[in-house]
């Protein structure tokens, strides 16, 4: 037998914060690149088409000395039993010995992971001295990404948000998401400490709910998409030269955030080729021929690893597609069982 | 947050007994006959090609209303750090809502529920009034086949064991297999009750370990093989009329127990037809052309369910080709849950 560590939604709170799952996960886009973090094949099944489905997603990393599996259900009916219709599990296992490490929720690190890859996009292919940041989505991923976002980058003053359903929700969001980044992100560092100086710093923005969201794109440097949306949200007349995307919502077959036609003016950088393709933001595109296959530049991991280049002028519009991979989860996951360790939270069971 | 259940290997034990896995087994096979069972694509990677490898089976059983896995790793390198070179470990979900609802040590309930099956094979295809048990294979799995068998069948009396490669370990096999079957299995029973008065008596037999794997043959009526062969052991030369074979060993591409030969005699059934022709005792003979594809009559779940036939003589030879799937697994796990809720037993985590 062998002690498996235990995390629940709230201890994988307690345990991350976003600045070293922003490392983190540049260092798994990394991983990738090199060869040292491997994908295995997806498994998805519908229980019944537009009802209830799982995935399976899972894969190594080889320099976090780590394998595993993320389990993703969606489950339509638990919303009138007061459930959250998606639920998910990781676990992390040991590619020494394959002896399993740990079992997660993974709401939390999903959301704190899909946060860190939106930010790393425009970190890495947004112009330097981006001022303007437009959230698309005011949902509950959204909170991740603009606290993300503020952190990677240096020099954003003003947030806009918008959604293309929730008008409302969009108000109450750009009114409370402040006090929500003071709570849930900057409190995780020690008050006094240069981490906390330099997020609180970073988070003392303006926020501003929009409704006009031509207006909204053509004022933003970067502009990051988080929404269920099957049609176009940005028209490609509207995006001005120098612009950012980060596009996180599309992860299904048929999910479109932004007007294909940007593509073909764009440097296009995705998580994984053949995800973005099949499921991401980048499939419309290539099925309609906006881009080829082939044009897409590489992989986020190529340009952090400095095998690719990104932005080669000011005048460039780039794209960051990020459909979201198991690597991602582990290493944040694992990132979670060490800190938990260290801190002595979440339950040690012998299996 | 939700409860989920933690079983160790010590407290599935604990929890488990073969009557009652049998029957589970049985309706495992039914619903996969009904297509109340379907089976996910396997995940399957080496990260050294023979040194160490992983798999993920994964599934869904509708009537018993649960999805999940079983990761399985095999790490050679483990022998040397004093650690078992298998690690498995089952997740159990419900159908209904998509949470998790248990986390299990798979190890003694692939052992049950492998056990199970072979006895299965013999308990629909052998002869009535079968009587002498020929087990080929005396390490790990040999103490469930033996046991499973004994309490599946109405009329053994004597158990003879051979092994290819460990005679010591066959006479010692031989010695202590009552001990270990009363210890591990008859003692789940109350004493006095009736379950434990048939048991007893069925594991009343002599049991004998046999050199001469000829004779062995020539005079069993039910043969079960569980060894790691890549050869056949038994001769088809051997092989009188009415012997029934449930092969257990193969599960990997290249893996054979029997002659080839023995198939174009044979009645054959299976436990997933995909998986038998591809990687289990069916693949070799299939691949020389000693049987179709299509001459494999059916699934050991159609038999159960009465929509193809069984032995349809006393000189028929009948084989059932077990390579094990998932949904046995998680048939068992779901058993060792609900009994070790029952009972009390194991960790309740919040996740």
């Amino acid at each position: 037998m062998y002690p498996i560590r235990i995390l629940n939604l709230e201890q994988t709170e307690e345990v991350l914060e976003m600045k070293t799952v922003i490392k983190d996960i540049e260092e798994v886009y990394a991983m990738k690149s090199r060869g040292a973090g491997k994908l295995f094949p997806l498994v998805f099944h519908e229980f019944e088409p537009g009802v209830a489905d799982m995935d399976i997603k899972s894969g190594l990393l080889e320099d976090a000395g780590i394998f595993g599996l993320k389990l993703v259900s969606w489950f339509s009916g638990n919303a009138e039993k007061g459930m959250p219709l998606l639920t998910g599990t990781v676990m992390v296992f040991d590619i020494t010995t394959g002896k399993p490490l740990g079992l997660l929720s993974a709401e939390h690190l999903t959301g704190m992971r899909t946060g860190a890859a939106g930010a790393i996009g425009a970190k890495h292919l947004a112009r330097k001295g981006s001022e303007n940041l437009l959230m698309v989505g005011a949902g509950h991923q959204a909170t991740y990404q603009v606290a993300a976002s503020l952190i990677a980058l240096d020099n954003i003053r003003k947030v806009r948000v918008y959604d293309p359903l929730l008008s409302d929700n969009t108000v109450s969001f750009a009114a409370r998401i402040k006090s929500v980044l003071m709570g849930s992100f900057l409190s995780k560092y020690d008050p006094g400490s240069e981490d906390y100086e330099t997020v609180a710093k970073k988070f003392d923005v303006a926020f501003e709910a929009v409704s006009d969201i031509k207006s909204a794109v053509e004022n933003s440097d970067v502009i990051i998409t988080a929404t269920p949306a099957h049609k176009p949200i940005v028209s490609n007349e509207w995006v001005r030269e120098g612009t950012h995307f980060s596009c996180i919502g599309a992860d299904m077959s048929g999910k479109q955030e932004i007007d294909e036609r940007i593509f073909s003016r764009a440097r296009v950088f995705v998580d994984d080729i053949v995800q973005a393709v099949n499921v991401g933001e980048c499939e419309i595109p290539v099925k309609k021929g906006m881009i080829a296959k082939d044009s897409i530049i590489g992989e986020i991991g190529d340009l952090i690893c400095g095998s690719k280049e990104g932005r080669l002028s000011e005048r460039d519009i780039t794209i960051f597609d990020s459909t979201g991979i198991a690597l991602q989860d582990l290493m944040v996951a694992n990132r979670a069982l060490k800190s938990a360790e260290e801190k002595n939270i979440g339950s040690v069971v012998e299996l």
